[in-house]
């Protein structure tokens, strides 16, 4: 099924070390970095995330850190400097040169999920009064410094505010004596350098940009974030998401890195709160319990219902939390969604009672196992399906507007969360079904 | 809480009109691209999805169809093609201009989820006896046409394989004399045009690429895929990927154009198959019967016990589905992963276990609800707990590496599904500890 990406002359030690990597122990790692040789080990290093970088960085010996801390752009060393201890960032921030160094100190200042901690000061600036073939030959001579990109190129007045964007192609397709600011596009695309990480993707996603200038309150420009930048984003916010919906906090790290006592704290607390939430089933049930002990019968369908409830819960909140999360619905359109969702509960409340009928009355034709009043406890069984899974709909698909309204995060309304709002609602709704089509009878 | 970018310039219209896109008929939508001035509509089209391109070309009057079509690059003419209604493809393949028509119904043989549906055959070509500086006024004159990108080049001998691929920027910062031969990069990574998008799209972001090239079996290259091509695959494999593991078939659009109709067809399917699994516990309790009669209290514990397992489940699998569509572990690393995941799953299950037991004891102190075997009674559902999740965890973290092994997709291991295979193994892991405990008092 997978096929491998072929990768000429490249020698057989980096591909290995890059296949094997997530499952080894940090002192293997350091081992196995140093077998790849000089010509590879530049862009594997590169390609590290920063976790992976600093945590490389650490198991090495001292005399080797620097080299590798002064490989690294601006940006990618403020993330691998807030990486490590708070007690040694100070010793890796002396290894980098001094206008790195307050480089590196002035990103270190913005949140690390903010535009200003994933943007690259390093961008191409030119002036307005330069022509075409002054910017074209001011690039070339920039081609070789350590600039994000040469390819695009911001137009800045004196005082560095933004007045245009320029791309290469476009400087080289233009006819060289005109003024660049008859070439620049004025219609920019800007992020505020407080604006978080998740929306900055959104913006370079949904309007395919290649590069987005991020400027202060100022109208000053600060950086650039580029394409490249935010599919790390992308994916690492998508993970977390999922994490959050499968009932758990999100992990910082991959699996494999992240250590057993750090997993089950992550996983522990939601699996004791959702726990602690689902007792209150124990509670219901112990309410209902003289229902129970006149018609055994009757706690036979209680996973089967409670389960119903959850799964199509799931399903509706997982749905909204990821068209939330792409920035398909907002808060404001809950009122449309209700509707929708309302209807589909419905509908598919009208299914799995169907089916949940058919069982019953198969189950009773075959083995005679539900008494005498079997017709009465399909009855039971199909309006409390249509009841549960209606209610489970709604509920699952609201739950992220209501978390979102108090500024939490939606993806917090995991699938579990769901599940369990769902049960004890879902008993509730089950034994007064029964209570009102058994009265009498088994009841 | 959320900020806009800010836009200079830019008439109200566009921003508004994307904004309220997602929500808009098709009827509304013609019209209010249509009231976009002309100056940015070509912007907001080509920044459109091609499922929405495509919505919005039939909604058109046919003959403004031709001006549309024109606008866009054959990978992406190929994709709206693909999603029109099979007998409408060749009208619209028509509209295009020879040479266009040529290139798209090349790409249209490709699976449009394979590394040849995702590329551009548009790609700058070099020949390896140039120089530098010949090179450079090659890639200027070619500045204006069509290509996907200038700014990488892929250097081919006359049957078109691939010999080295060089940047711009290595052009603009080498001597124009020195030969393109020695320049550039000889280290290529390139994909099979049958390739996965998942898998390039994994490629290009571990790699931190900016440009793939693609080849056939031949080795000769087909086309480029570039980074902000696969910000969207990796968007929606991610979205897909969560919603399967909500429990549902992934939605082929977005949420909210997703029809009523489509909409129950992907949650009804899985939401049957989960009931039709989930009714095996109405049989499980029917098997139980007798002892869930002569304790009733037995029954109370049956919704907390089957979650618990289910949520535990539901966690082990998301963090394992997750850990491998971002290729952090793969099939062989399931021993590994076993033995950390029993280690958790009885720890969590100790935790709960413990919580369990002192919850029981505590109501008894307090409203003496549970009689006079309460304490055997907390001691089945603290060992209930203990398996049930030791269980559930490891069963939820083997399964999709189970389901990957006969080929299937791993995210159809949905969280439910878990769930569901929990929930039937849990009730009988309750229900047998509950005989060995109680045997001679309450059973």
């Amino acid at each position: 099924m997978t096929q491998e990406p072929s990768e000429s002359d490249a020698p057989a030690t980096a591909a290995q070390v890059r296949r094997s990597w997530s499952v080894m122990p940090p002192a293997e790692r350091v081992e196995n970095f140093k077998a790849i040789d000089a010509g590879h080990s530049d862009d594997f290093f590169l390609a590290l995330s920063a976790h992976d970088q600093a945590t490389l960085l650490l198991a090495m010996a001292a005399n080797e850190r620097r080299l590798w801390m002064r490989v690294l752009a601006p940006d990618d060393a403020a993330d691998v400097i807030q990486d490590l201890p708070e007690e040694q960032r100070n010793e890796f921030l002396q290894m980098l040169d001094e206008p790195t160094r307050r480089e590196v100190t002035a990103l270190m200042a913005y949140a690390q999920d903010a535009a200003g901690g994933l943007m690259s000061p390093r961008f191409a600036r030119l002036r307005p009064e330069m022509t075409v073939g002054e910017a074209i030959r001011y690039l070339q001579r920039q081609a070789q410094e350590k600039l994000e990109t040469i390819y695009y190129a911001y137009v800045l007045d004196q005082s560095q505010v933004l007045l245009g964007v320029v791309s290469f192609r476009d400087l080289f397709a233009a006819n060289p004596d005109r003024p660049l600011a008859t070439v620049m596009h004025t219609e920019i695309v800007s992020a505020p350098e407080t604006m978080n990480q998740r929306e900055v993707a959104e913006i370079i996603a949904q309007r395919d940009l290649q590069a987005l200038p991020v400027i202060d309150a100022g109208g000053r420009m600060k950086g650039i974030v580029t394409v490249d930048d935010i599919v790390d984003v992308v994916q690492r916010t998508a993970t977390e998401d999922m994490q959050k919906v499968g009932g758990m906090e999100a992990l910082d790290t991959p699996y494999m890195q992240t250590s057993l006592f750090a997993m089950i704290k992550k996983r522990g607390g939601w699996l004791s709160a959702l726990f602690l939430g689902e007792m209150l089933t124990a509670s219901a049930m112990g309410y209902y319990e003289d229902e129970i002990a006149h018609a055994v019968i009757l706690a036979l369908f209680v996973p089967l219902i409670i389960s119903s409830g959850g799964n199509s819960g799931s399903q509706a909140t997982t749905l909204i939390i990821r068209a939330m999360a792409l920035g398909e619905v907002a808060v404001r359109d809950w009122w449309r969604i209700i509707h929708r969702e309302v209807t589909a509960g419905f509908l598919l409340g009208c299914l799995l009672a169907t089916i949940g009928l058919i069982r019953i009355l198969a189950w009773q034709a075959i083995f005679h196992t539900y008494g005498e009043h079997y017709v009465r406890v399909a009855i039971v069984v199909a309006l409390s399906l249509l009841g549960v899974v209606t209610w489970g709909t709604v509920a699952g698909s609201m739950l992220p507007f209501l978390i979102r309204r108090f500024g939490f995060d939606p993806a917090s309304a995991s699938a579990p969360f769901v599940a369990t709002l769902v049960d004890v609602s879902g008993l509730m709704i089950y034994f007064n079904v029964a209570q009102l089509v058994l009265h009498g009878t088994l009841l």
